[in-house]
């Protein structure tokens, strides 16, 4: 052996060690102790199935056998599973007979991806689920709910640090239905969810135009659109306005927009949580939750979870109703409801949730003496959106008042100097990420001068709350 | 979806549900929690790595590339691990400046072998490992023996249930030296590994044939030997009769055959093991353990779990020194020793030898009221092996006696009519295994015809004690 291997591991895969191999480990004791707890049987079925068995179940419609690892044996292509549900499918398939009716199981597990890795995106990564086969109620649904608030305080989020919000398909479909788009025009339906699915990010004129002709991104990258008409849209974008909130209260304004099943099946679901004794402040209701993935046929849900900021630091779970569960197995259907934990966006989240209680304010700094007044209207419209924030009130100039706002802690300094006030933006300093990356200068100047361009950022004065919020979160796109 | 697919699982994987995955994950949690109590820090390496880094640490010489699963990714191959050491090889080397050294880390996962299924052959099981990198101190490996002590005990094993059993590569190098045969005659020597390696299944003409020409087992398959001369033999043979016990004095007898650095790390280990308050009965020295694998340096070790009737049941762990860890990374030597606990084996081990506890005595049937006596002696013969036994005593028939054997919860029957008396021979009843397959009767009659033949096995009337404890041991073969 002369010739000497470079050590490296394969590309959007990590190593975990001590305290955050320890973290994912502990989250999926605690939350499969609650599934235990609520009946679930554990299930560990192996990381390889036949792609066959694994199907189309895959989040987009236009890669049907990519986004999977696969390899042969004996001539038949095996590949690493892409979640839990997928094995769990022909499970239910395999020993259909045998098992008992609803089927309770949980399981944890690493899943693989084949996608293009990002910064925090890897290609494997633990997933902890339970699913209910077999049981049409929506009682089952909004058990997953509840379970799931129960789940995330057992590994740490404590109650008002996560708001699981639902929803459910048939909302979609009865307005669909409304304005005569057929059930079975999947590709219309399908850009309709993901028009959907960004009202948070892009407004209601984004959603319009994605419902549309189609949308032209900042990037100039155009989005084909539904092509729906102006009635069409209307009838989407006022399903879309209804807005989330305490389950009661959206069921009432729901009233006025829709009936049947999609409503009753909502009542039911919020009777079931009352039941349960979950507070509208742990489920709300949200009928813009929609979940991308094509496969759900009925209630959706999804776990956030949120800082003392006004921060939602994202999704760290979700799952929904998908009747079709064993239909690639088997000709009759089988009602079935799950929900998925991703644990290592839940420790990476929780990480983030528990620094965040400890840092200090959003400092403002003042670089004109003369125009303090401008500094202390930013700060308290920061402080009048649920962000902690202060304007510098000392005599220091710049680098000062910037080591000012790092004994503070400060995630984020805002600066607006002429320059600035003459474009009519201002200046964000991500200090959190400052810190982060100034360990890489002495290491990897390329990289280090690339990520110091993310590190501070230029907005309209107008977006400042937006930006700052979403600096917070740890995102900047 | 109009055509289903067949759900299967592939070929050689199993699913693990309830109890079974449940007794998997406790091993892991109590096996984990005392590597952390010795100090030993966490990790998680990917499921893959790139093929290249996993190299040719295979315990196969003849299947260097084999042995995996493997798959492409942008040009590169990736494999999946076959066990838990390459990666931490790969890791250490990766990492190796900003690691403590001596570096202590445990992990636990599936494992995947690209191996030909067999029965309670899978293609993925679990592993649990500890290894402490860059200390030669032969009190490293003895650390390993006794931690691996208290991870069986924490496991479930009690004290008296199980027996470390260790030695070192020295010893042979010793041996090989005093011969004439050269350190780099690796495939001599692998030869030779596995010959001593057999003693157990052998015995000693066996091996011998094995260190000479070659030997023809029971099907007429030949095995090539090492081609060593009678007095070479003789010396290995020398030391493969020292045989296992007490430390002290199975030192005492291998100082009368080798000196030096073998002897030397041996009362090493010893005297760490005796402070360690490690007694005989939990880890005894065997020149007898060699470890088929080809990579160890020095010490190696075996854990086995036993039963009651001085029944072994089999392998549920080992490790040894294996200094060049990192040499397919880095031109230096690290020195490292671990021990690999396999946990779906001491699963299944565990499970076996609980169920051995309760299970009744061997009968002996009496097929000939006149030749009672015969059923008697056989019965006292297997007591007198450790075996718990009885004759029928009572004046039924065939059937009643059958019937009888099965409500004492009998794993065995021996019998011997007036056919097998003529022959020389006895037939045993594998009562076990025939309760499990007749529940295959009424669904698979073909299947449950090959499997009868099984249970039932005619073998020479002195083979008695040997197939009695092979059948004990639901080892057929």
């Amino acid at each position: 052996m002369s010739i000497l291997v470079p050590p490296e591991k394969p590309r959007g895969f990590i190593d975990r060690t001590g305290a955050q191999a320890d973290a994912e480990r502990r989250i999926v004791e605690a939350v499969g102790a609650v599934y235990e707890q609520w009946g679930f049987e554990r299930l560990e079925t192996p990381a390889t199935e036949y792609t066959e068995a694994l199907g189309k179940f895959l989040p987009d419609l236009d890669r049907p056998n990519e986004g999977v690892f696969s390899f042969q044996d004996d001539e038949r292509w095996l590949s690493l599973r892409y979640d839990l549900t997928a094995p769990l499918a022909r499970y239910v398939a395999e020993n259909f007979d045998a098992l008992p009716k609803p089927y309770r199981r949980w399981a944890a597990g690493p899943v693989w991806r084949n996608e293009k890795p990002g910064p925090g995106r890897y290609r494997e990564f633990w997933q902890c689920d339970a699913d209910t086969v077999g049981s049409a109620s929506p009682a089952a649904d909004a058990e997953m709910i509840a379970m799931a608030c129960a789940a995330l305080e057992a590994a740490g989020v404590q109650r008002g640090g996560y708001q699981l919000k639902f929803s459910t398909r048939k909302l979609l479909d009865a307005v669909l239905e409304k304005i005569g788009i057929a059930a079975d025009a999947y590709s219309t339906r399908l850009v309709v969810l993901r028009a959907i699915d960004k009202f948070d990010r892009l407004g209601r004129a984004g959603v319009e135009a994605l419902l549309g002709a189609g949308r032209k991104d900042g990037s100039g990258d155009f989005t084909k659109g539904a092509g729906l008409d102006a009635g069409q849209r209307t009838a989407i974008l006022d399903l879309v306005s209804v807005g989330a909130g305490a389950r009661a209260e959206v069921l009432a304004r729901l009233a006025g927009l829709v009936a049947g099943p999609a409503l009753e099946e909502l009542r039911a679901i919020e009777a079931a949580l009352s039941a349960l004794g979950i507070a509208d402040a742990q489920a709300a209701l949200d009928p813009n939750i929609v979940r991308g993935l094509e496969y759900y046929t009925g209630a959706v849900f999804e776990a956030q979870l949120i800082g003392g900021d006004g921060v939602n630091f994202g999704s760290v779970g979700g799952g929904g109703r998908y009747d079709g569960l064993v239909s690639r197995f088997r000709a009759e259907p089988v009602p079935a409801t799950g929900f998925s934990i991703g644990v290592s966006r839940l420790a990476a989240a929780l990480q983030a949730q528990q620094a965040a209680q400890t840092r200090g304010p959003v400092v403002v700094l003042v670089m004109d003496q003369a125009r303090v007044g401008d500094s202390l209207a930013m700060a308290a419209e920061l402080r009048a959106a649920g962000v902690r924030a202060e304007a510098y009130l000392g005599g220091g100039g710049m680098k000062a008042q910037l080591r000012y706002a790092d004994k503070r802690n400060a995630p984020i300094a805002v600066i607006q100097g002429g320059d600035e006030l003459a474009r009519g933006t201002v200046t964000l300093k991500d200090l959190a990420r400052g810190a982060e990356i100034a360990k890489l200068a002495g290491e990897d100047r390329e990289a280090y001068a690339k990520l110091r361009e993310q590190v501070q950022k230029e907005i309209p004065r107008g977006e400042l709350i937006v930006a700052v919020r979403a600096m917070l979160q740890g995102r900047n796109a």
